[in-house]
């Protein structure tokens, strides 16, 4: 990898070469233009593309030259999911809807990418209203049959093609880490409230959260402490911020506290996904970090919990347009959820918030022993574009609810999970390890993250692409 | 009022005599059994009478004698609302349920009232599981053809017509303060928080707040003072303490910024309701307070917001129930709550909490230009016993919708309430002064309403009794 193909560089070699005047913002613009122009025909991974990205990427070339580079993400191009409000691009939220257009207004996070001096090269597609794990008509750049996963699939294959530097997705039961998973990016759900999310068309107040989908976790990590912060626009905002994780990413495994939960996270997955977890888990042991098996029966009781809670608020928000009946402009399957939602009651809502609290305290319990919490980030690899249901385990699943399975309960939490490329199946398809961690606990899911990621050696970007 | 009718003095100057030995614990426990025994077949204040009073009693009579006095509260005959968990007495939380029984424990209030010295005498009456106003069969002492109101009916009236020195409430929705304005009593209902709740059979966990009904400002803020604290059970408890309020109680009215809310709560109300209160925000004016008038428009929406909580939260507590059938042993207007919260959705319940964090913010602001919001308590004084409707401003209202208008907001946003008597209506009634503050700003609350006590002179307890 070199300078001619920059689109196959993390962010953290982008930025020296830029920083250093080896390369140009328009030009590496210009390399992703090309890229897309070639590519996205076949990935759609974007619905827009930004009329005011060159003239960032002039500025930023005309700063940096002066002398004025503000960071690593000065002058590099970053895709934003549809979800994120944005002044210099229309914003639908992967909706036909007609009354689906908002604001052109920066929310918080699009607001600070701006001020570190990212050029925001367009909006990438979503699952509508990010009510689904397929994206359609995205495609998986590892296989171009597949999907990319949802909802933030267009990220994963923006990412995974090459079409951007990185790309901000939106995650409330999973939809950054599993097209991170699907696509052999890095997806990094931060704690719920590290970042505002104002402007950021909501799905559920209680659950959504913003993050970065990227080629590597340096790059993850330089996106979410440019993104953390306050924000007086969206009241569930922690105001925390977070340093650079630079003494994180160098740190490596050994001595590390990884913990392994051994119901629910190692039940119905694919074979391959199985093998390439447990190895990932041999890798850490070698490295010197102590494994630490642990069992949260609980679990067992997460899907109805967080389905009352996603489907309730899904509900509440649409709660206008079903009462207009525009909900039936929206794809049939996510029409039937926002609806669906109807159906739960409020007591139900209650017992899930309940139980959420509940599974929040034994977590709490399970992260004095353990630093971080390793499993596979999905049950299987990228599914055939169309397919509705997957085998798995013996039985008949459908792929939505198959594919959130092992990342919606640290969403029920809060608790920051990564999901890194570790390794590829039978049919050269990526697998996805995640690594949770404590609630704020940014730096262990990103310091094991970073140790496996130099062991494995995944290549950043999809060799089909 | 002399040390020969102590139950017709306040807890600071019982306190007083008991700390100087004259007067006995046991003594003034027995005075007040044989005013219980007199009276309580009128008022049917309570369901229980403690077998461990008297033991308690003597204990304190000697703790005190060998000089090991403990604060206020030592030796002092405090009644208990039968939906505190007690070690000594049963707890049914006011219900006939075949499977109301409560385990025989003490929760963090009570173990600290016991900790302080108090001598639980009983458990009172109360509207069964807390969902109602009116606590049938007792009555209010100063007409006993009248409801002492509700929830806390039987601490009302306990406290009103000298059967305790104090009594224990719960409020959800108003259910201490409403007993204490149509009794003539004090009822203080601190910051949601403050006090931890673990062993107070849960009517809706994010609005239940525990406080006491007192004869004076200054014990009730000694109550609360005793009463709050860390509650490892509770997981709503802030785990704030407090001091004693004695500067707050001593400071006067002068200087106070007293914010009055003209809208919602003055609508529909009793002329001489509306008649007492406008007197008492001119006497504080007279006092040197400065009066701000304010709206706050939200507050139209109130009610939709607190009846899907409270409605909701209730089935979901009672959800076994319901689906065995044995609701049907409730009480009809308590079975026909606790089961219509089945037809509250969870887009319901999440509108009312979006709808309840936007009226905190909007109080938020009110407070930073005012101390205390001052009002009525109720739009009405005690109706009588078995009107299940009454007229207010021309208009037919159920008696629980109207006696909880103006309490109800103060739940909502968790804000510290105290309903002082302050004058009596053309029917010899008591009408009740209702003081708010920011939540946590209790001291603000205790020195308004202190202030106003002592210029107002009610009487402690009822004429009539």
């Amino acid at each position: 990898m070199s300078l001619d193909t920059p689109w196959a560089l993390p962010i953290t070699a982008l930025a020296e070469a830029t920083r250093a005047g080896r390369l140009s913002p328009v030009d590496l613009l210009d390399a992703y233009l090309d890229r897309i122009a070639a590519l996205d025909g076949r990935y759609h991974a974007y619905v827009h593309l930004s009329q005011a990205a060159r003239q960032a990427a002039e500025d930023a070339q005309r700063e940096i030259a002066a002398g004025g580079w503000r960071g690593p993400l000065h002058g590099i191009p970053i895709a934003v999911k549809d979800n994120y409000t944005t002044a210099d691009m229309p914003t639908r939220a992967g909706s036909a809807l007609a009354d689906a257009d908002h604001p052109l207004r920066d929310g918080a996070a699009v607001a600070r990418l701006r001020a570190a001096g990212a050029v925001l090269i367009g909006k990438t597609r979503m699952h509508e209203f990010a009510w689904g794990m397929e994206t359609p008509p995205a495609r998986n750049p590892w296989d171009d049959a597949r999907t990319p996963g949802g909802s933030s699939g267009g990220s994963g294959a923006a990412v995974a093609a090459g079409l951007a530097a990185a790309a901000l997705g939106s995650d409330t039961g999973g939809s950054i880490r599993i097209p991170a998973a699907l696509c052999g990016a890095v997806g990094l759900k931060p704690t719920f409230g590290l970042i505002g999310r104002s402007g950021i068309i909501p799905h559920s107040w209680s659950l959504d959260t913003a993050g970065p989908l990227a080629s590597s976790v340096a790059d993850a990590a330089i996106l979410v402490a440019a993104m953390a912060g306050p924000d007086s626009d969206d009241p569930a905002a922690s105001g925390r911020t977070c340093d650079d994780f630079e003494a994180a990413l160098a740190a490596g495994a050994g001595g590390m506290r990884v913990g392994v939960c051994r119901n629910h996270f190692f039940e119905a997955l694919q074979p391959d996904v199985e093998a390439a977890v447990e190895r990932q888990i041999e890798r850490l042991a070698a490295a010197g970090a102590d494994i630490v098996e642990f069992e949260i029966a609980e679990l067992a009781h997460g899907l109805g919990a967080i389905f009352a809670i996603e489907l309730s608020s899904s509900t509440a928000y649409h709660a206008g347009r079903i009462e207009a009946g525009t909900t039936a402009q929206m794809q049939p399957d996510v029409q039937l959820l926002v609806e669906m939602g109807r159906l739960v009651t409020g007591p139900d809502y209650i017992q899930a918030e309940r139980f959420r609290r509940r599974l929040c305290e034994r977590f709490a319990e399970a992260f004095e022993a353990v630093d971080v919490v390793v499993g596979p980030t999905t049950p299987l690899t990228a599914w055939r574009s169309g397919e509705t249901s997957v085998e798995l385990g013996g039985r008949t699943e459908s792929a939505l609810a198959a594919s959130w399975r092992f990342t919606y309960p640290w969403n029920l939490i809060g608790a920051p999970a990564i999901s890194i490329p570790c390794d590829l199946d039978r049919q050269g398809l990526p697998i996805g390890l995640q690594i949770a961690g404590a609630p704020f606990d940014e730096a262990s899911v990103i310091r094991c993250a970073a140790a496996l990621e130099a062991a494995n050696g995944f290549p950043p970007r999809a060799p089909a692409a």
